[in-house]
């Protein structure tokens, strides 16, 4: 793919997840982290986007606390340093946004930016970057692009973006009508009976002029406080003010010009829990996963993961059983979204395994 | 209670039961382990007999590889270093108890010995040792005298005494009808309907004199290769070819000479298995023992074992997760038993865990 010249990658890094606890932790959240594959989710989006965006024109937003770590697992692909932009605390997606397309703007009044997530996971690359070219084209035609995903299952813990056909121009776009964030087991069904609904992968392309005019007309006071480059000392002098907002809620959600490209074919996950994992990893013929030095005797649905230690396992179903040197998860898997309420209490007691 | 004179323990520590698994191991079976208390089950087991029977006449019999740590775990006992028998290899109870009454009858030819396990729980020690006497009664009126324990469930693991009432010289004895060996479920039902049986213990009692001529008569090669004093040269050079048997089935089952002495309010567990566990700790309101640190989320009826590590147990029913710093097992707790078949596959890798 040939490398787009105006084309930028804005990578959040900044999220703290509790979703993979045990495995992921506070200070060491998913996309830091090798869950599948030898690299770390931060790396493989880095490896993904390398064809088409040059290291100079990659930028990673992450909390400040996770500077060092973010310096250490991109050395190799050479980002620059100012390329790194340190949030002083995590304001979720919209002031990060902001910030860096006010700054990558000054670069290049003409920029793209492809906003994208680093703890995905997205097996097919070439598809991916072929979808992205695809969201590249809409975005300098001016729309707010958003990566749909294909439903696979009436899933509850997603965003949903209903779409529309439309012709403008003698092509038929894909217009983004409504988001529904976490529908109804009810809903979820009756969206993906209809076709018309994408799961909402959390990746845009739009131009960073585009974006800034509508942070300016519907988050005005983040636009006011980041919308245009400003040295470090702003930043900390005016960031704890700021809300804590998602793009997709406070941007996405109100314009009337948000277009969706259907993301076939990319293999995508966001590893949203350890069920997710399920979907993705090959089973074997019991539809077990087993991930290291593990013993199943009479076991099926079942996914086993662990380090160094020996696990024996006997007669499980639909479990989830994840070890690490110092905590353990043992929960069925349809309840592994519930490891947040052991996350909560371990942050209420201020206990290092958070 | 007054020490009788007449009155040896033969305590039973050459185990190497797989049941407590990963908390028991091969080269530290649970008769050597703390599962409930602050000493080891072998301490609780001589602390329990301390009272009746004084340390020159305790013998423990264990295999020569638990040797060493015999001695450490009952240096505090003063057991006399000659009282530890050194079996060159487990060939189960008969050949032991054999061996021992031999050198016991040596010592006194009036002895009465009471044989115990040494990795049964008995939390109710004063009501143990009013038992023990009653038993010490009838064994010195040349009964072989077996403990019975009321049974309180169906339990298809144990081996069950079938009884009857006896008049025998004004007094009525409860005799040994039948031995029965785990029986189906259906059977068990039986048993506990009809109120004559019992669970047996494992623990007898009976004179050296007496056993060894039920030796002689039942079990005539194992009588004449360890029925007499010997040292242990000569036991080194008979041992092996000695068959591996129990006393109870070996002796007892033949013997028509078999009373039996209601254990009632002994508060005993064989720890048989974890679940066996459940029925002897106390629980929270929803059923679950939790031992160590531990965040449990909607568990019920639920058995969690930890040492140092967190474990979090989200949504878990009748479950066991046992863990320990090499190994974890995690199960329904009702397939506990099951956990042989892991030990199974360990021994046959030769893992170190097992």
């Amino acid at each position: 793919m040939p490398k787009n010249t105006n084309l930028f990658a804005v990578i959040l890094a900044g999220g703290s997840g509790t979703r993979f606890w045990p495995v992921s932790r506070k200070s060491r959240p998913k996309q830091f982290l090798n869950i599948v594959g030898k690299r770390t989710l931060l790396q493989e989006t880095l490896a993904r986007i390398q064809p088409a965006i040059s290291a100079a024109r990659i930028f990673i937003i992450t909390d400040v606390t996770y500077g060092n770590i973010v310096k250490q697992q991109t050395a190799r692909f050479k980002i620059p340093k100012d390329n790194v932009l340190l949030e002083p605390e995590g304001k979720n997606t919209a002031p990060a946004v902001c910030w860096a397309a006010a700054i990558i703007q000054h670069i290049d009044p003409g920029a793209v930016l492809a906003v994208l997530p680093s703890d995905h996971l997205i097996f097919g690359r070439k598809r991916f970057l072929k979808v992205l070219r695809e969201a590249v084209g809409l975005a300098q035609r001016n729309y707010l692009v958003t990566l749909g995903i294909h439903p696979t299952r009436p899933e509850t813990g997603y965003g949903y973006l209903k779409t529309a056909k439309k012709n403008i121009g003698g092509k038929q776009i894909m217009m983004v009508e409504r988001f529904t964030e976490k529908p109804s087991l009810l809903k979820a069904k009756q969206f993906l009976r209809t076709k018309k609904y994408f799961w909402n992968s959390g990746m845009f392309v739009f131009r960073s002029s585009v974006i800034l005019k509508e942070f300016q007309k519907y988050l005005p006071g983040v636009y006011r406080a980041v919308g245009r480059k400003a040295g470090m000392a702003h930043i900390r002098r005016v960031w704890k003010r700021l809300p804590k907002i998602s793009v997709d809620y406070g941007i996405l959600e109100k314009s009337k010009n948000v277009a969706a490209v259907p993301a076939r074919g990319i293999g995508w996950s966001d590893l949203g829990s350890w069920e997710s994992l399920t979907e993705i990893l090959p089973k074997d013929q019991r539809g077990n996963i087993l991930k290291g030095d593990i013993i199943a005797v009479d076991c099926r649905d079942t996914l086993v993961w662990t380090g160094r230690k020996l696990i024996a396992a006997v007669g499980l179903e639909g479990m989830a059983v994840i070890d690490t040197p110092d905590a353990l998860l043992v929960c069925p898997k349809e309840r592994s979204q519930d490891v947040r309420e052991v996350v909560n209490v371990l942050t209420k007691k201020n206990r290092r395994e958070r």
